[in-house]
Parts: C-alpha cells; sequence; structure tokens
C-alpha cells in the first residue's frame, strides 16, 4: 500500500503538523506556504488529504479557510481537535535581553495577558513555526517567538517557558478534506453551506428543518457573500450523516428555501480530549 | 457648548479616524494604540464617544471588538459605513525597487490579488496608518504600506496606486459607542448577545420570537464564550428600537430562553453610500 500524502500550511512544527500525525499514523507530511496552495495540491490530486484549521476554541474562526471551503469541490472526511499549547522559544546560548515576541497572530492573541505581564511586545507574521526559523535563520538574540514544542526541537532552539497561553482550554479543531465519502459511524457531524433571501424569518425558516427533526446544530458561522455589502453565507454543523433519513429529509427541505446550498461532507466527530 | 472627544484605535490617518470625521462634525478626535485603551477611555469617561470598527464587507467581523463589546457597559449609540479605498504608498525621491508591503492584515487580504499580480510580498503590522509612519520613521525604501490617502497626506508620502483592493464592495460597519441612549428615528437597528444551552432547537426558538413578530434580523454572528470550547454567543443585529413595542417584547421572551443576555442599544441605521 502506498503512504498517503498529506497537505498542511505552515513550516515544519506547525500546530498543523501536529494535528496531521495525531490523525494519520504513517503519512507523507508536507508543508505547504500558504492555503490555496493546500487546497490546489488536493484538488489537483498532487496529495491524498489536506489538513486546514477551521477554528480556535479561543479566538474563534479561520476567515481564510471558511472561505476557501465555498470554492472547493473536496469533500470534509474527518475532524481533529488539538490542544493547543505554546511555548516562548529563543536562540540558544544568548545573554541578551528579550523584549519582543514574533508570532501568527492569532497565537499572540492567545498569549496576551502573559506578553503583557512580560512586557513583551507582539510582533505579527505568518506563522508560528516560521517564526521560529526565522529568529534561528536571522540569528535574532532579542526577540523570541511564539510556536509549539515540536518547533523548538526541530530547529534546535531553546524553550524559555511552556504553556504560556491565557487560557487553559485552548483547542483548535482542523477539517480533513479529501475526495472520498465516508461512511456512517452514527457519531457524525455533517457540515453545510447556504445563503438565504433578506426576508424576516429567513434563518428561522431553515432551522425549523433541524429542530421539526431534532436535529443538534453544533455551530453556526456566518461569513460575507463579498458579492454585495453586508450579505452572508451560513456555515452549518449539525450532528448526524449524510446517509441517514432524517438528515437527507431535512436536508432536501433546506436546499428548497436556500439561495444558494452546498453539502461539505459528513464525517465521524473527532474524541474531545 | 464642549467640543466631543472621541476615541479611536490606531495612527493618525487610520480608517477609523475617516469613520469619526464622517460621523462627527467637529469633535477632538484621540488615537490610542490599543482597543483594549479605547474602551478604557469611554468607559472612564475620558472621552464621550467611541469608534470601532466591528464588520468589513469583505474579510468579515473583527473578533476583537466583538468581543471587547461582550464586557462593556457602554451603548452602541449609532452606526458608520465607510467605503475603503486603499492606496499603495512609499517615500518620495526614492529610485528603490519595492518588494515588499506592510500593511494590517485584513489590509494585506483585501489587496491579495494585487499584490500577487504586482510580486509584492505582504508583510503584517498592527496598523495601515501605522505601516506608513513607520516606513517614514524608518525611511525604509525597499517596501511601501497599504493605507488611506490621508495617511499618505498626514505623513507627506508618495502615493504609488489608488484603489488597490481586489474588489470595489469594500466597506467597514463602524459602532459609535457612548453612555447615551438614543431616541428611536423610525429607521433603527438594535444589537443584542445572548447565549443558549446545548440542545436541539434552541437557537430556532429564540429565532422564533423574531420571526413570529416580522422583525428582520440584518447580522448573526457566533464568538467563542472562552470558558469551555465549542460553546458561542450570539451577536445579533435586528431592524427596530428598543422603545417599540414590538421589540420590548421580542427581547421580554427571547430573554427567558437565554442562558445569557445583554443588550448592546438602538441606534438609528447608517447611511449606506
Amino acid at each position: 500500500m502506498n503512504t498517503q500524502r498529506v497537505a498542511f500550511q505552515g513550516e515544519k512544527g506547525a500546530y498543523s503538523e501536529l494535528a496531521t500525525s495525531q490523525y494519520f499514523l504513517n503519512a507523507e507530511i508536507l508543508p505547504m506556504k500558504t492555503f490555496e496552495e493546500v487546497f490546489e495540491n488536493i484538488e489537483t490530486g498532487k496529495v491524498d488529504f489536506a489538513i486546514i484549521p477551521i477554528e480556535n476554541s479561543i479566538e474563534g474562526s479561520i476567515n481564510e479557510t471558511y472561505d476557501l471551503l465555498l470554492q472547493t469541490n473536496m469533500l470534509v472526511s474527518g475532524e481533529i481537535y488539538l490542544r493547543i499549547r505554546h511555548c516562548l522559544i529563543a536562540n540558544k546560548h544568548t545573554n541578551s535581553i528579550i523584549d519582543s515576541v514574533y508570532s501568527h497572530p492569532q497565537a499572540l492573541a492567545q498569549c496576551r495577558s502573559y506578553l503583557k505581564k512580560k512586557r513583551l511586545e507582539p510582533i505579527p507574521t505568518y506563522d508560528t513555526a516560521g517564526a521560529v526559523k526565522m529568529i534561528k535563520e536571522r540569528n535574532i538574540t532579542n526577540a523570541a517567538a511564539i510556536a509549539s514544542r515540536r518547533a523548538a526541537e526541530i530547529y534546535d532552539m531553546e524553550i524559555l517557558d511552556e504553556g504560556i497561553e491565557d487560557k487553559n482550554n485552548n483547542f483548535t479543531r482542523f477539517l480533513v478534506l479529501s475526495k472520498t465519502k465516508t461512511k456512517p459511524t452514527h457519531n457524525d457531524r455533517t457540515s453545510i453551506i447556504f445563503s438565504i433571501n433578506h426576508l424576516p424569518g429567513a434563518l428561522y425558516s431553515i432551522l425549523e428543518e433541524f429542530a421539526y427533526r431534532k436535529i443538534n446544530l453544533t455551530k453556526i458561522e456566518s461569513r460575507p457573500t463579498k458579492e454585495a455589502p453586508w450579505e452572508y453565507n451560513f456555515y452549518v454543523d449539525f450532528e448526524g450523516h449524510l446517509s441517514e433519513e432524517n438528515t437527507k429529509y431535512a436536508l432536501q427541505s433546506v436546499k428548497k428555501k436556500c439561495a444558494f446550498f452546498k453539502i461539505l461532507g459528513s464525517y465521524k466527530k473527532a474524541e474531545f480530549m
């Protein structure tokens, strides 16, 4: 059997890579510079799976990946919860005073109180692990980076502090994308996208189809359509599998009431650790 | 009459400052480094009003200001729509080749196609106008900044290109915060925050109170509660004023069904230009 190829966004040591290793025991894991590249690689069949972060339990939804899901013809075939534990990472063997910290804006936001207390100036970058790589390559000694323990190990850097996130219920939810439809496990979630017309009760009338069938919604997110200001696409996750009668009937009725309707897929719910 | 004091986040020339001048004809406009400072200044009465961006028609909601609204005891007393027109701004009298561009991640995202076409590397910073100020002060000649025309004028910089945003329906919606309750104009919007219990039909049952009274919802946003993973506060905007019977009854019923409930205020809807 061929090794499965999995794409993620970021440098080696990124949280997306940790999520990938948690889900796939034995896969070739390929770092990509941008989310667009990740989607391109899965859509053209250059990789078998893609792992994308979709929301964080503290900072909320990842807008860019939500927006890319709208256009893709890939299916969501799984999800992963990863506990986020941030480290403060610096170059080894240096006595310089550290006054600033590089990292992705979400990671900086998740350590806001810590940085304030330690009087460290946050400097945004595109990546957590990429920030570690950058201060290593440029031999920056008056700044640290925020990233995973694994990023520190990969780039052979010193961990000055660990678990520096402000809240310990910090998890990121990742989606697994592929071409494969999944089989029901009776512990599944389904994700859809739709838009509605600007009428009183329009969203209510959609939710009615779920409520009436006792289908539990687990997430509702709105994103601008980008076509006209203040018009939105709704991203809804709910419990159930597309192959179940209850789900099928609900979606048939929902589809009739929508201006736009798209199914992203059904997949086994992640274990919550 | 005393001049009104208004706080905004950013450097002079920021889009928030433009929004402030559009709303207040004659006010003392005070730049603040962070949104936290803006909220602190209005809550302690050091300023009379605060202007905060809440959502952009392309990039979506501003998470940080949504989260700060949860804790504040201030009222939303107005809203502003501002057309966002980005300029590519550089130091004057330089012949260096420009290969990178500094700006706020949202501004960089809004000019993604332009930057890709021109092969300019985006570098995130905390501010649009702040990026202009920074390349001026450090006399950086191989990089430009993305910000408003006004920012270029304030810092006496050259505008290399104008209207570089990928979509021309790019608007930002700002909220006006104060201690003042507004009077109804019969063209108003009301904003509330609530959380619900994890039960099938819980959100549906809330929306029922609006649908039944033909109240039009204009926005629904979910944000993590940050207390427990995958639990959300909902931010809902709808047409109507708190002083109207219809709105009053709807909110009385909604409140009874919520785990948490908070009214942000009623305010005149902004003119859409």
